[in-house]
């Protein structure tokens, strides 16, 4: 059989979770095989493997050395690609696995958090050229000392990118539990649409609002390269959602394509800041130097005390933290107290050309005004009007905005 | 802190089966490094891994492919070895892990019962001469063709005696949860002695008598590299058995050193072989065909019709396959039947210059008389006697021969 073209396929952590699964797995990619191509499987660790070795290392010690933790969780992918690559050869299809390293995956940068410096695919074009289906551990490369080192959190979208870049395919097909990237979420949406095509820039905004298809890091790689993402279901044999260019899509007009609902964060208000130049810069100053990441600031205007409130997002696991650094400035700057709400939930609409088109945001505060949702803080840019809400009204907004914007009934 | 000497130690599956006990492996690697050694550590899969991985592998296919198998199951090692070197670095010990293929193991032959070719030492001296322990995964090691291939069923030991051999430390140091060699199986005989020393020969006779201290090819290798091995409990902080060369031994007369109790054997039985030429040679040739290993042949004197029985002993595993194969060869023979006799148990003595000294041959057959303990089979060698006993005699017959070579009392 010969290789007419070569695609590049990811399977996610839920998509190879147990035998049956890495089975259904394997029986995709030999269809594609069968149909000509070339065929590359990324494969990520089974299941819930990766934080089982952590659970592990931590019964160790709290701290795990970062290099030895990368050796212990590099095991995962090993073990995915090679129970894949007995599938498919159970089933007849010549199949191999390599792991990072032996693919010729060369990572530079610290454990733990490395970056993919480049791909030698001469191992992987000399097993595709033999007929063979090649199953390449994710999340993994060859460090220059000789060392396996991993890629981050979503590590393995991001091999599946740099296989589909280095091996010019143009396009990367990712597997997981979700069938594509919706207008809302279907879940709370239940006439929610999935879109045929998005833009990487819309992506990156869904993705930065709560909306967890993909890793940002792995599409700004696949925009810079060129490289199409198809978004789609391990489970069922239908398209999923296109991730592409910006300029593939027809952009005569401003237009709201995908709502993201984010309950993973709180909202921190330091109360009573006297207005003063400089403050609002040393406040982010100490939650930078304390790694705590911030979305959405907002200063109130001064009051006729002269003081003002300032108020921001961050993500739950940071809540503890970020407010015990907030009240060591807050004691400098002589500001009355830190309020901390938990009750809050983030809304955004995620579009094109928002700027040039206020009835955007216009129709998302009508939306929620006609519904009786209360608006904490908002924030608005050329892709993405976000409101803070309260949590217990965030899918009753999802909903009424779902429906403001026409997004069951439109077409793209 | 300066490396005055080179120490390897190996920690089996049951010594770093949980995280509690990697820690304390992990201390009393630690301490010899703290006494000045360079330290080297082979570490093998935590408890039951590789045999859960291949369970894992089973679900996929019935039969998965030996490559394949062997990047899976490699895997457990490598758990294994970062765990360690976590544990190590966690009580603040410079430590650094290394898989078979990183530590410069190269290994040829067939994936899963491949051979350690060499090691290129060069990597593990360089983290020595930094005052790092060193954990080495046991079992695996680098194909020239870029795969990691396993060593098969004990592979961990061979890793640790070809470590001691081309680092040239002249010892290696195996725990286990086993404490030492013993002149009996202390479970079943309570006075059984450890033995302080034990020569390669007879552990070698041990093993093949059901005694599974350590695999005969990792002892075959240390004796031709003149390597001591040192057997002893992973849990407990004394001595145990030094397993050194036979010269190294005080040889004076005949003795034997231990008794091993093998209840894993079957009886098979050719009833009524025509006694003609060529007989024996045909039936051994048609189990060795079959790669059915065999024990004890054993040919009855031709009866006064003609006919003999030919009986020998093989592992319950191949029980079936080898009396299947046998009535193949009996119906061509024109013999009565096959029988199987699954209720037995081989009863051996271990020791040296048994060629010479009839005396102790004669004191198992006295003693086993004594007990009125009926013998089946007899077998023997200048290092071995061996009698085929009823499986329900085979404790009392171990118990009475401890008593009657007086080993329980004697000085080695």
């Amino acid at each position: 059989m010969t290789t007419k073209k070569i695609i590049v396929m990811k399977f996610g952590g839920t998509s190879v979770a147990d035998p049956e699964k890495i089975q259904r797995a394997a029986e995709r990619a030999i269809s594609e095989r069968r149909k000509g191509f070339g065929v590359v499987v990324v494969v990520s660790a089974p299941g819930d493997m990766t934080d089982e070795l952590i659970a592990l290392a931590e019964r160790i010690t709290p701290r795990p050395d970062d290099r030895e933790l990368d050796q212990l969780i590099a095991t995962g992918e090993q073990v995915g690609i090679a129970l894949f690559a007995m599938a498919c050869r159970a089933r007849g299809a010549a199949a191999i696995s390599l792991t990072g390293p032996q693919a010729g995956i060369d990572a530079i940068g610290d454990a733990s958090r490395a970056q993919i410096r480049r791909i030698r695919a001469r191992v992987i074009l000399k097993h595709l050229a033999a007929g063979r289906i090649v199953a390449v551990a994710g999340f993994q490369g060859l460090a220059p000392n000789g060392d396996t080192i991993t890629l981050g959190r979503g590590g393995s979208d991001l091999t599946a990118v740099a296989l589909a870049a280095f091996l010019k395919t143009g396009r990367c097909e990712i597997f997981s539990d979700v069938k594509g990237v919706y207008t809302a979420d279907p879940r709370i949406v239940h006439d929610a649409r999935k879109l045929s095509r998005i833009s990487f820039e819309e992506m990156l905004e869904l993705a930065g609002s709560g909306a967890q298809v993909m890793q940002a890091r792995s599409m700004e790689v696949a925009e810079r390269f060129g490289i199409e993402i198809h978004v789609r279901s391990a489970f069922r044999p239908t398209a999923g959602t296109l991730i592409v260019a910006k300029e593939k899509l027809m952009l005569e007009k401003a237009f709201v394509s995908s709502l993201a609902l984010d309950k993973s964060e709180v909202r921190l208000t330091i109360v009573g800041v006297p207005d003063q130049p400089g403050v609002a810069a040393r406040v982010l100053t100490a939650l930078a130097a304390a790694d705590i990441p911030v979305d959405l600031i907002i200063q109130s205007a001064p009051s006729h005390r002269g003081v003002n409130d300032m108020s921001f997002m961050t993500p739950k696991a940071f809540a503890a933290k970020a407010k015990k650094t907030l009240e060591g400035v807050a004691k400098q700057l002589r500001a009355e107290r830190v309020d901390l709400n938990e009750q809050v939930a983030k809304i955004s609409a995620i579009g094109t050309g928002f700027r040039h088109n206020p009835k955007i945001a216009a129709t998302m505060f009508a939306a929620l005004a006609a519904h009786k949702i209360n608006i904490h803080m908002i924030s608005a840019s050329d892709l993405r009007v976000s409101c803070v809400v309260d949590l217990g009204q965030g899918e009753s907004a999802l909903k009424a905005l779902h429906k403001a914007y026409g997004l069951a009934k439109g077409k793209r």
